[in-house]
């Protein structure tokens, strides 16, 4: 019955190529057509800053796989240099363009799959065209940045956006040794973060001479002496550089889709369904050119990443091929290092949630704070995490994570990830079996104590004030610390009890105020906030302690 | 009215020290008071042996709170050298030993707590009472090993077991510059896991000079020349060494527990109920001393890990002061670091499985294997993972996994950890969306593609056949390898058609006899055994490929 039939697939990177050799898989009859606008099939994307940075130093190891193979192992017919024009839906082909002759013909199709990925923002300012302006998304690319440091000899960039592609780039062109200065127009880089966990990453990023222009937009570029270039600002100030990298973003390839009427989304991606079907019944899109659905809250969202794209490609070859296959959605899981630091997140942020009026919804939502080492303290080398865990504060259902450190961030954000996709529960991460010895983990993992903290608040065992609460509260504050620790800074105003003496000093607290409780990292306040309680005091205690405080200020200076 | 009443806890290590905290939490009213016979109360077993190795220098490092934490922070009353010798279950007392004066007295309690651990098997063999044979348990037991290797300038140790502790001693007596041979039962160290999977560390322990000797059992111990001890084997081989560790696995502390008519399980286990509540309402029982729920199978297992019996002392604490808690049971996830290679699982091993008839039971069981890089390979530095994944052939439930590799082991298994807690299936692990950047995973994970493995056996897309089921097949075997690939060994009788060929050499192959195929790691001879299946050919592939086949063959020649 498929005999004859023809698959035909634009775009090869990722969702493209993965739906290419899944429906082969599937199907040894139907004709398979891959076809890409550029040199490459299947090159390895995420790879691209760090071949710049010649962490990976041959071009040749970015190709995940090469024509030849998908021709001689798939039996797909590989087309590159190849552009799509145009859709014709009545007559089912597509329009195409070799872009090498400047021919066009046409491509029937039985089925039409669009894997076009997305094109990088350039904002509407003056200039990004000159020469030394630079954006990133193809092997091409990085052959021209590499290309343009070595023939200027270039010394200065500027990395204009601080998200992913932009903190990968500032600490690549680093490691070339470039000055580096990232400008982001949000206080904190990482916009995708809530600020008081991407905070941290400024410390690291200045410790590495990077320089951070935070709420900062970029105004235009212009022509300066020797050939440079003159970066302009938004707040007027201006920079020179040797080369400019964008990355404020990527935004959905659409044209094809649009111009052929298929149905986009609110948000300016290809609206598919669960089977990654457009509104064409021919043509199915996927990867980073369409919205997917938030498993977390439900909304249509954004998510250019491999990872759902690859899964998205197999999906889409399933549901071609009639089988029943679903796309469940994404969370958002992610990871970026930055130099010694790596920061990973899964679910929604804090942020994202306000925004979207879920924090206050009919699920109340709640957060806490902790820093747990990377594996036992009593072994040497363990590192802190700062992890932050977003629940509903009724069921104590997940609903995010994030948490930064050294090492063992984005294990801990795996496990809490696969908790997320089966609805999993505070209490399930406090009852988390995970691998312990000295070296690897704790008794209690980081995992288990997020989730007892959460689940102490869930539970009513002890409620959490937060540092962005403190501003007015009214409540007495109680620095539990050693008297030593206070050196090092303390919320104004506190008195200071440590923990071995609340039970004796208890008639020094006020009956007709909140106490609120606090220590460094959280855990001897909760403690102490146990002993208030059960005396009869409304007392709550900082979740992350002062570490998380300091953290909170460490934002309001930038 | 919880006013005056006493909690007395026997143990003072992991789950006694858990309880103690979590109830001085739940109750500032009661009376807690922890015994313990050693000098130490809650300190790091898993940490003993990295002391004798001296990655932990200090001894101090091993002392997770001392008894003055728990009397200042917690008001908990620390009675170390202090052995409970007799429980007075109809007058709720217990009679106890003051270990420094040879006192007995009567601590009464209200609610009795036994956490008193596990002690060494110690096998029924002549000389176990010689100077330079030890078992590692507290402290003391380091000191004692650490001042005789010292004094005795030891050169040569025998380990005696293969399991955790054993491979954990022998590469910390390595480290101190030992010779050291490992005695094992078993064919093959960490018995624990599968066979195939373990075989492995005996490359990396030979590499590092450590000698085994499998399949062998210690028949005792004499004095030898010069002060050495003589450590005769069934075999009637004979070592020479200065020390013997004994590291045969460990036995349930019940003397109390039994004397006093508390019911035990089959196992030799405390019986306890989800509570931790013996058959004594007033007395509960936690840690290596119970048996507990295996979670996957629903049998009772015993699982002396420190993770569980925290977990347990919460839980016992919550029942006790009136709250709803429930132990889930236990899943067995378990890591151990020998040398450079770490090997982790979750879940039933196949052995256990099979040896409870559970491997064929009403839901069949099946196996996958795979050989993933623990990050993107086109990223320096990755190295290889090798996986093994069990579950239902029916419905994709997991059963257990594990995993040996170098690096980002411990993470895979962490993630299934979780996914076995909640139920989860192979296809959620093919859908999970995990952390990914090319230094931390794969757009494919290890953990996706172990799904995607298993799903496609699920499915009916891909048969497998395994390494040990060659023999006597019929089948017609087919390595699709490249030629060059051949040189590194093949399996004997096997025709050489590379994958890319396959298509077009299809009438070499017998249309009345099974085809099974077989490239290096598993992925190629999938794909050939996807198109031969769709020219209706019955096909298997050999999961995890001529690697699997090999660590196999490794195995037979122990």
């Amino acid at each position: 019955m498929k005999n004859g039939k023809r698959l035909l697939i634009v775009g090869g990177v990722a969702g493209g190529a993965s739906c290419a050799a899944r429906a082969r898989r599937l199907s040894e009859e139907i004709e398979i057509v891959l076809l890409d606008r550029g040199p490459h099939v299947s090159f390895a994307s995420c790879g691209l800053p760090y071949h710049v940075g010649r962490v990976i130093p041959k071009e040749a190891s970015l190709l995940v796989a090469t024509p030849e193979v998908f021709e001689k192992r798939f039996n797909i017919r590989v087309c590159l240099g190849t552009e799509a024009v145009r859709i014709d839906r009545v007559d089912r082909r597509l329009e195409v363009k070799d872009l090498g002759t400047g021919e066009t013909r046409h491509e029937p199709y039985d089925w039409l799959v669009l894997s076009p990925g997305a094109h990088p923002v350039k904002p509407p300012v003056p200039g990004l065209d000159l020469p030394g302006v630079f954006t990133l998304r193809t092997i091409p690319d990085t052959r021209r940045i590499k290309g343009w440091i070595a023939d200027r000899m270039a010394r200065r960039a500027v990395v204009v956006g601080g998200g992913f592609i932009g903190l990968e780039m500032a600490e690549n062109l680093v490691r070339l040794g470039l000055e580096v200065t990232v400008v982001e127009m949000q206080p904190h880089v990482m916009p995708v973060l809530d600020p008081e966990i991407a905070v941290a990453l400024h410390e690291e990023l200045s410790r590495h001479n990077v320089r951070l222009r935070l709420n900062e937009a970029l105004a235009g570029f212009e022509e300066a002496d020797g050939g440079r270039l003159g970066v302009k600002l938004a707040s007027g100030a201006e920079e020179e550089a040797d080369l400019a990298i964008l990355a404020v973003g990527v935004r959905p390839e659409t044209g094809l889709a649009r111009e052929a009427g298929l149905e986009l989304g609110d948000l300016g991606g290809i609206r598919v369904d669960e089977g990654m079907r457009t509104s064409d019944p021919r043509i199915w899109a996927l990867g980073d050119a369409v919205e997917v659905r938030d498993a977390v809250t439900g909304r249509w969202t954004l998510l250019p990443l491999a990872g759902p794209a690859n899964r998205q490609g197999r999906v889409a070859a399933d549901v071609i091929l009639g089988r029943d296959a679903r796309f469940r959605g994404v969370q958002g899981t992610a990871v970026v290092g930055v130099f010694s630091l790596t920061v990973a997140s899964t679910g929604s942020s804090e942020k994202a949630l306000r925004r979207r009026g879920l924090w206050d919804g009919p699920d109340r939502l709640e957060k806490v704070y902790l820093h747990p080492g990377h594996h036992a303290g009593y072994y040497p080398g363990a590192s802190p995490i700062t992890m932050k865990l977003i629940f509903s504060k009724e069921s104590g259902r997940i609903v995010g994570a994030q948490a930064i450190g050294k090492e063992g961030v984005e294990k801990r954000i795996d496990v809490i990830a696969m908790a997320i996709q089966k609805g999993g529960t505070v209490f399930d991460l406090e009852e988390a079996e995970l691998c312990y010895a000295p070296q690897f983990g704790s008794a209690k993992d980081p995992v288990n104590m997020a989730g007892m903290i959460a689940a102490n608040v869930v539970r009513g065992d002890a409620g959490v004030f937060h540092w962005d609460e403190l501003e007015g509260s009214g409540a007495f504050i109680v620095d539990v610390r050693d008297p030593a620790e206070l050196k090092g800074g303390r919320i104004e105003g506190s008195v200071n009890i440590p923990l071995s003496d609340i039970r004796s000093r208890m008639s020094e607290l006020p009956r007709d105020r909140e106490i609120w409780t606090y220590c460094f990292v959280g855990q001897r306040s909760y403690y102490a906030a146990r002993i208030l309680a059960q005396q009869g005091l409304a007392v709550r205690s900082l979740s992350g302690g002062y570490k998380v405080y300091t953290l909170g200020k460490a934002l309001l200076r930038t």
